[in-house]
């Protein structure tokens, strides 16, 4: 009969890989828990503050940059670790896009972001634009990815073939080859 | 009482307008057109071939590229109509991204840019990775700014004080400047 804030995130990854966004209920995670909803408010006052508090739990495993490697490549594995820790919850990019939008998530991982590209010598407004470009990627493309996942999920499509991971490489490329160009025009 | 396609699709843009995409129902648009939801089906088969249907409707607003124009620059227009065509009707960001998951969408409008980026002189391949950094720019972006702009309408949370135009201004030239740099490496 827990109820710790860590054991209602744990219950709402589940709902999540179960169900799906939209069975998130504070009503259902309640249930989960097994908890009067009142009692669920005291840790999460409304529904934003739980999905920032999701979005941040689930972005918190990705792993930090080695800052023994170049800073371009650096910032190829932040967007990949996000990628992955996305692609291990079903539905959480659209939590992740949420969370942004609210302004309620720490936003962590874009801040780590923004700092490697700025050791690799960008100016502030470049390393943010960066980083606009690498979270729009992977947010916007594993939100498609996750969307037509439950889709195969509930049998209402076949499979895509489409190489999503293929694409979400070659689109990071181009971003990463705008950004050293950057760097390199900040040098010369 | 009419229920022409037309019809069906204005009646969706109006709900999403007034209400949200989560009150878009096969049930509700059935309703709007004054028509048994029998009726509705007769046009479109399920809801995910009306929302690729809604998704290249609001996408068939966007200008053509001018062939004057420097592709780079054609590149830009095109990420800008996209954008504004979508801020036109909210939360159609999320429709696009739901069509675009399905397959249903004709995904014209990604075509375009793509065909500008290989008359630009890149390989299908690069004008592939570069229609997907733009594209998922716009559309993750645009998830977001509509997400924040349905909070703020339904008075959860108040005006954000982000320039989402800037943001995704800034983070298109990233892309296009690695675009220009594949570009100027096939030449070289």
């Amino acid at each position: 009969m827990s109820n710790s804030r860590a054991d209602i995130l744990a219950a709402a990854r589940g709902v999540l890989t179960r169900h799906s966004l939209a069975d998130l209920t504070m009503r259902r995670l309640a249930a989960e828990v097994r908890v009067r909803p009142n009692a669920l408010y005291w840790h999460f006052p409304n529904k934003q503050t739980l999905l920032a508090a999701l979005a941040d739990d689930i972005l918190a495993s990705v792993p930090g940059p080695d800052p023994a490697l170049p800073w371009d490549r650096q910032l190829a594995d932040l967007a990949t670790g996000i990628r992955a820790a996305l692609l291990a919850v079903p539905d959480s990019a659209e939590v992740v896009s949420s969370s942004w939008a609210s302004g309620l998530s720490d936003k962590a991982v874009a801040d780590v972001i923004t700092a490697v590209a700025v050791a690799g010598g960008l100016t502030d407004r470049d390393a943010q634009a960066i980083t606009t470009a690498i979270c729009q990627l992977v947010i916007g493309l594993t939100i498609e990815e996750q969307t037509r996942a439950q889709m195969e999920r509930l049998g209402v499509i076949g499979p895509s073939g489409r190489d999503f991971g293929a694409e979400f490489a070659d689109g990071l490329d181009v971003i990463l080859d705008g950004a050293r160009h950057r760097a390199a025009a900040i040098d010369a």
